[in-house]
């Protein structure tokens, strides 16, 4: 690879990877400071039987326990997919500074498409947003993923 | 009260009363079917020190797992507050079959108000949606929670 992956996003690729493993959507996310790795979750909606078990909100409560608090402002959140509305919605909640997604989701993301929360008029908290880095591999792992399992 | 509330909306509005109890913004929300109440949980952003934590969230994930599933095909949904957009993302995921709250929420609200989510071309479930009942004893007790803290 010619340029290497900023750490949080490589963490976030593995936690993909974990997820693609366990027969899960391969999605990872990380809550970082300054490149700092404070937590790191994958999609684990079957695993764990919660229908809310996306990346981000795994990522966001596993932060939320290690700092003690709910607001996390000042705090990264590094996804290999572009986020939905549930997490969007988690992401404006704890005030996230920074969001870093890697592959576009012109089907179920609410960040650059849809709904685009970020942008709606009563939207309270917005961060700045960084689509892209990472985004061959995680687009790569989410294609296998379903060509495997035929669903689309 | 001339009309007796629906049960689950009764336990809904208990479980508002125990988040203020807790400090907690006033709202509480039931998983049921058929009437039947499944799972029933308050906002608990500050005491689990989680930002995904509100009464929504923790009633869809307590109903997974009292279930064994993340998808809820034919359950409702009964909250106190008009769901925010994460909620209403989640209410997606999770498929719920009807949702109904009590108070709306122009500020926060993301199903009558804002993004409108289950309006969205890009929604790919959009449950019943029955606003209104319990509207006076919900709006109550968060007018008398905010007052007291002064926060607006």
């Amino acid at each position: 690879m010619p340029f290497p992956l900023p750490e949080p996003m490589r963490v976030a690729l593995e936690q993909a990877e974990a997820a693609a493993q366990a027969g899960e959507v391969p999605v990872g996310a990380v809550i970082a400071r300054r490149g700092e790795v404070i937590a790191a979750a994958p999609n684990a909606m079957r695993t764990e039987n919660d229908p809310t078990a996306h990346a981000e909100m795994m990522a966001l409560r596993a932060a939320g326990r290690a700092l003690g608090t709910s607001r996390l402002d000042g705090y990264d959140l590094w996804v290999t997919l572009e986020p939905c509305a549930m997490c969007a919605g988690a992401i404006a909640l704890a005030r996230i500074k920074r969001l870093y997604f890697a592959a576009p989701d012109p089907k179920g993301g609410a960040v650059l498409h849809g709904p685009r929360l970020f942008a709606q008029p009563t939207c309270h908290h917005a961060p700045e947003i960084y689509p892209g880095i990472g985004e061959g591999p995680a687009a790569a792992m989410l294609r296998i993923f379903f060509k495997e399992r035929r669903s689309f």
